[in-house]
């Protein structure tokens, strides 16, 4: 049994010329996961002036971000089949964007190369998510596709260094910021803890497997029921990629959404590590945070130690 | 302005003698939060022959197991009340157990002494935990008390080392139980973090402001919504103090309440520090256990790094 080959020859791709206004080798394809993250990328990516081609994860991309552009749906394990539409669609960059939990193992289909490829994934599986996630990067770059983050094809839309907004962090909920950036840091090991919430150099919570909106939601619920007392308008949240974390995908991303869970869950603000978070539908995030009242401020890599 | 002082002379106690059977000068004042901690730990000190006196903290403490015994109310902030009952009692050793959470400053009465020594206990309230508790014992202890430990006083409540019950961790249990240990560890120096839940290698949850309970309810909130995928059976909850913890006071506990949040969990069992941990309730725990097919083990100090 060997794999139908529909892969074209690359010296036609590269015939099309890397000056036309969209050429098709400039394509890029997205592996979209949950979310609205991949439609702010995909639109960075046209306005960058490359061709984004869409590769919805069935059961979690949002059917109408995928559509919107040209695109294929693909299933978790159809390893082989990406490969050949990826280069059928000349896209030797692909990235990779958006919620993808670590699925159920019956939602997964695999394919001939994925399963060549099994004891690989299954020993990734068994790690943390960052172990998992760079064994399907480097499956991917051994099928001759460069894996790219989103920094490099959209550097707009993540965060930038410094206050967005009108609001400022205090002198207390600056050093909340550095030990939560410190805590953060100190739990890279265990792949685990891209978020925390410090108030009063208390921490409040640390997130694991139940992302940052539950983790916002738990600290609503535990001041309804007085665990937690810190007065309203203390404490913050601060995201940063896991220092092990491949900067290429999975950064750790804020919108409107969270900024409705910090005002819910009454801190002060919101603090990431600047360039290595994406801000989703930024203009909407901070209009939200000057009308609750919260800051949102991006800490560049120097100031995090 | 002076205390009143209504501290009894010291030999009319002696005077009682050490050998008759229930001596006051071996009362033991124990100050108790919620839960049914205190119970467990003045049924111990009977059982040592020794007396209890219960000191109820208005608002947290468990009126039917503080009435039971010889007792006093007093609410939080009441450091002179409190010293001038401990010592009319005859205790010079006090214990501190049960839930007291980070309470409101509302519900906190000053009183004189409290007052002088407000700028420490501010102080110390600006930190974690351990820095709160340990403000208190100093107080205490400047005020010639002797604060001492539940493994003083009731080591048979605290949880053995090896196996409880019938079922036995497997490899990927154990593997999951030092991994946990060694993340507590490493959580330390934030004073936070008593739990960890960890399932085939990959980190679940960390305790913070939530409780042990929450956070067993949010696994099974995350497994029902597919966001935990690990099968049944397969992961543990391991509690141990926080390395700096001063181990008088704030022991982690489990009990047969913890049993069923785990088996609703879904997780294979609990693995707890031994010797520093107090198991209430152990019968029903263990048939808990024992029922749900859930492991219970205790490991010790040198097991653990």
């Amino acid at each position: 049994m060997t794999e139908a080959t529909t892969q074209p020859d690359r010296d036609d791709v590269a015939g099309v010329g890397p000056q036309s206004a969209m050429p098709v080798g400039d394509s890029v394809g997205i592996i979209c996961g949950g979310g609205s993250f991949p439609a702010a990328v995909a639109s960075a990516v046209v306005r960058s002036g490359r061709r984004p081609v869409m590769f919805g994860i069935r059961g979690w991309a949002d059917t109408a971000i995928v559509e919107h552009y040209a695109h294929h749906w693909i299933a978790l394990g159809q390893l082989g089949r990406f490969v050949r539409l990826a280069a059928a669609e000349h896209c030797q960059d692909v990235l990779l964007i958006g919620t993808l939990l670590r699925p159920p193992l019956r939602h997964i289909r695999l394919d001939w190369q994925t399963l060549r490829a099994m004891p690989r994934i299954v020993r990734h599986f068994r790690g943390g998510d960052d172990r998992l996630l760079s064994g399907v990067v480097e499956l991917l770059e051994e099928h001759g596709l460069r894996v790219i983050g989103v920094k490099d094809v959209a550097p707009q839309i993540t965060m930038p260094s410094g206050v967005l907004g009108r609001h400022q962090p205090s002198a207390r909920d600056r050093a909340d910021i550095a030990l939560a950036f410190e805590l953060i840091a100190t739990l890279g090991p265990f792949d685990v803890g891209q978020a925390a919430i410090i108030a009063d150099n208390h921490v409040l919570a640390i997130e694991a497997a139940e992302g940052t909106d539950n983790l916002l939601a738990r600290i609503a619920a535990l001041r309804e029921q007085s665990r937690v007392t810190t007065p309203r308008g203390v404490g913050v949240l601060v995201k940063a990629p896991k220092p092990a974390q491949d900067r290429r995908f999975d950064l750790p991303a804020i919108g409107p959404q969270t900024v409705a869970g910090v005002a819910r869950a009454g801190l002060a603000g919101i603090a990431v590590a600047a360039g290595e978070t994406i801000v989703a539908d930024a203009a909407a995030a901070i209009e939200a945070a000057d009308r609750a009242r919260i800051f949102l401020v991006g800490v560049g890599q120097e100031r995090r130690r």
